[in-house]
């Protein structure tokens, strides 16, 4: 039941979170939404931009990735989980990240990506 | 000259590319084209599904991140180049990796991400 068009990308930008700059707390939030989307996690990489500062952290999937970048000093989080396959549940994933950081979902965009021309 | 309008994010699946299974070819694809965007690279993560699989590659930036997922079979990439700040050409990004895999840009969507509220 695939087709060329079975690879989904939703883009959130998140306000009013909280944690934006515990590095630890951050690849919490990859490894659940990575568990609630129903993907399987292959690695988490993160970078932290300082004390206070925002972190950038990626979950590398079997089935493509996660990202999120903070700005602790806007309160903002920018997210982008992209999973192929028609199983994965995307919008539980940002659910989850939206929770773990206390924000809101400011805005979201699901794009079709195609991966089988 | 910023605002809260001021993260840029380009979407783009290619077809007919070549070299896609070789993680060496794109970690070079990743870091030219930070470098043609402009960006500060960070580090660079790959994953190779195999001997003639695909590959995902990031690129961690100060400025957020390029990714890219790759489909040998299909002769396919899904590339995503996420860059903060009015100062980057992400198009150049792009085009970087199109050459570099003899690739076509089938399709492509540039958001605006706010990061600022």
């Amino acid at each position: 039941m695939t087709d060329r068009f079975d690879g989904h990308h939703l883009i959130a930008d998140l306000t009013g979170g909280k944690r934006l700059d515990d590095t630890a707390h951050i690849e919490r939030c990859l490894v659940d939404a990575a568990t609630a989307a129903g993907a399987t996690l292959l690695q988490v990489r993160l970078h932290s931009f300082g004390s206070g500062m925002g972190v950038t952290g990626v979950a590398m999937l079997a089935e493509s990735h996660i990202s999120i970048h903070t700005w602790p000093e806007y309160g903002t989080a920018c997210i982008d989980i992209f999973l192929c396959g028609r199983k994965h549940d995307l919008d539980a994933g940002l659910a989850t990240i939206a929770e773990l950081l206390g924000a809101q979902i400011a805005r979201q965009t699901l794009l079709v990506r195609a991966y089988r021309d």
